[in-house]
């Protein structure tokens, strides 16, 4: 086979020795997907005296470096006492390389029954490099040729489409509808795969709080999905970072919880519930496999343990310590250690939302939002194409920062949408916030009339 | 596009709804590369009272939990105390999302300085989750389409192996020569992939003291493999776990420090040298990239950095404060940190070729083996074939444990030999192991005589 009998593909540099060029590396290096979150965050770091409703951070304020002490003092006396291991056996669990799937099996186990209904089997579960791992995971698992997509409704959280991106697993649209996904178009678009000889695998989807909606599923529509799912035969990843931070309403059960098929993939996170730099996040994957060897156990989670085992051995048996003191402290209850947290989240959204309607009374504003349950994302829509421009225009002349929705959308929708982030926002800065933005709106729609 | 028009692929799973298959799954999950590992673990799992020559892993009577802390502490207050950190820029840096290149830039600066003789430009340098990370990073950017290949020596380790077949890479095999690589071979490889059509785009080498044949390139080699690689526009990736072990002899300088073309990516590890668990590991990537936009940077690690942010996002804050602090407290010299390590392998590489000379004394015993100048390993040859049956035999029988040669060569070499690692051992146990070998060997051979 020679270079100029495959079609599309870039050209060899002209010499051996040219220097890289971008079109000579990965195409997601290339992709807007990967490029606009360094982008937007080069605009935002650029006006740091700006009230940011752009960063997607989660509250700060109550971290101290005490707990990281505390938190490892905590696991370790656990590793002694509760599982009975020696010192050297204490030594070689915080020092060495670890098991593949982690050393909280046991902590999670208990996390998901007392925090969100889940039954969960200890085999299945592999504690990972932050939820993104785990994603990447399932996505390398789940792509074999180039027939293999995965759904998502759009607007998607970025870090899904990146993922995607980079195990070049192409990801097809779902609509959004009031819930953060339409279950109708959801098997429209699994059937229209299969007629253009795609093979659907799963569909991603964060239910409550999502980033960047802010959309909850209702209940109904959650058992529909996990009936249509099994039906088609297309697995759900299950992504669900926010749904503690559910503002004193009623919390919704997680799909996981109501999964009968075992077709739901849990995907969680401890980046907000305890702190992002940690990176720990795990996958339940209870699903089985049929063909594999005997050694390796019969779950999906075994498969991406062996994926882990060349990506990045074990997550950071540190971390792992950290965040396993903060669960035996609170009792495996990441709601009984986030209370704080809630509260500082459902006072901003009030604040979100009380603001909305005092800066941009009534319709003569052609200003709309939708009204999120909880979590720390709202979507604003304006009468006029919200994209990197203006938000440069936005920070510089008004002093206020957000998220174009265009890059939720891998470019293909959203240009009239802004995300307002409110996770590190007093009421007192979203306030004025919301006033620059006001401003704004009056100064593009004055300027355009 | 139909199903049936693509050859060569799988078939769709009879119906929607079957059950996951391993052969529904990516490729890799069925590639012994992958499958070896955990087949090997198992086996060495059930006979824990025999003497192992198969861990991989470093010596660890020397860790205590307490440098955690005394590590993290030393860490946080250089974040104050040199680079002027406030108390609440010091909580956001170690609880936060955190740079995707990392926080330990300045202090593995110095590191490389005074361990590696290598100058490293700052914004070459990318922090990941092991050096395990920094290979998939690599492999990812450089495989664009099915003509990127990669060259590595045969025999090589079992993650580069692993890391390649994840992200679709082909590594073509070099000749190992005496010292670890074949410069000649290597030409004649790189020459006949580009005749096949093909981009050879790297080769992966561990000059110093390699996994798994502990051999060591002369400096020879390593000029003249330089100049081939840059001459050839192939880049050359030095991964240098071992180094620091030098068993007291000189030490020869690293690739990168020899690099008069930034034609050398260096990965570097703390596994070995602090501890696997932290997955602390790091790429100096200075090579420039044309086209890439201004906002993200013009070195080949920037696009590293990028593939990064959807891989592990960073990685963990606070395994990098715990390997920042190590480095602190040792003057930014992991030589001077690891004295009393490089001691014991020093020994224990001495017991090692002392006891191999006394077991199998002259050739009637048809054993031979390399000598290694340092490092964790030595490679034996057997006069039978040593595969995963024999190695069960072995440890049921004799008590012995060590690693078939074959799983390094992905399967195609390597079968009368096996891989003796020695750094968790006592001169005592490695006696007693090398005399059960040498009843294993007597056992083999007269069955068959």
């Amino acid at each position: 086979m020679t270079a100029t009998a495959l079609p599309e593909m870039r050209p060899y540099p002209q010499a051996p020795s040219d220097p890289l060029r971008l079109d000579t590396l990965h195409g997601s290096l290339s992709d807007p997907v990967l490029g606009s979150m360094t982008l937007l965050n080069e605009i935002t770091g650029r006006y740091p005296e700006a009230i940011s409703f752009a960063a997607g951070r989660p509250y700060e304020d109550f971290y101290d470096p005490g707990q990281l002490h505390s938190h490892i003092t905590r696991f370790t006396r656990h590793l002694a006492q509760d599982l009975g291991q020696t010192p050297a056996q204490v030594r070689t669990t915080l020092f060495q390389y670890g098991h593949t799937k982690g050393i909280l099996t046991d902590l999670l186990v208990q996390n998901l029954a007392v925090d969100e209904g889940i039954t969960a089997d200890p085999d299945a579960i592999v504690v990972t490099t932050g939820c993104q791992e785990a994603m990447v995971l399932l996505l390398r698992a789940l792509r074999t040729d180039e027939r293999d997509v995965v759904l998502a409704p759009a607007p998607t959280y970025v870090g899904f489409l990146g993922a995607a991106r980079l195990m070049d697993m192409p990801v097809h649209p779902v609509k959004e509808g009031t819930g953060g996904i339409d279950v109708d178009d959801f098997v429209d678009r699994v059937r229209a795969c299969r007629t253009a000889g795609l093979r659907p695998r799963a569909c991603y989807v964060v239910p409550d709080f999502a980033n960047p909606s802010g959309l909850s599923m209702n209940l109904a529509d959650r058992e529909r999905l996990l009936e249509a799912a099994a039906s088609e035969g297309v697995l759900v990843i299950e992504d669900n970072p926010y749904s503690l931070f559910n503002a004193g309403a009623q919390r919704r059960p997680t799909l996981k919880s109501l999964d009968r098929h075992r077709n739901v993939v849990y995907v969680g996170s401890f980046a907000k519930t305890a702190f992002p730099g940690a990176r720990v996040g795990y996958v339940v994957a209870d699903q089985p496999v049929e063909g594999a060897g005997a050694a390796e156990g019969g779950l999906l989670a075994d498969q991406l343990a062996k994926l882990k085992s060349m990506l990045t051995l074990n997550t950071s048996t540190v971390s792992q310590a950290v965040i396993g003191g903060k669960l035996l402290e609170n009792g495996g209850s990441m709601a009984a250690a986030t209370r704080r947290e809630s509260e500082v989240y459902a006072r901003n959204l009030r604040a979100v939302l009380d603001g909305l309607r005092r800066h941009f009374p009534g319709p003569g504003t052609q200003v709309s939002w939708n009204v999120p349950g909880g979590g720390m994302f709202a979507v604003v829509t304006l009468p006029f194409e919200a994209d990197d421009a203006v938000l440069e225009y936005s920070a510089a002349r008004f002093g206020v920062l957000w998220t174009p929705m265009r890059h939720f959308y891998a470019g293909a929708g959203g240009t009239h949408q802004i995300r307002l982030s409110f996770s590190v926002l007093t009421p007192e800065r979203i306030d004025v916030g919301l006033a620059r933005l006001a401003d704004l709106v009056r100064d593009r729609t004055t300027s355009k009339g």
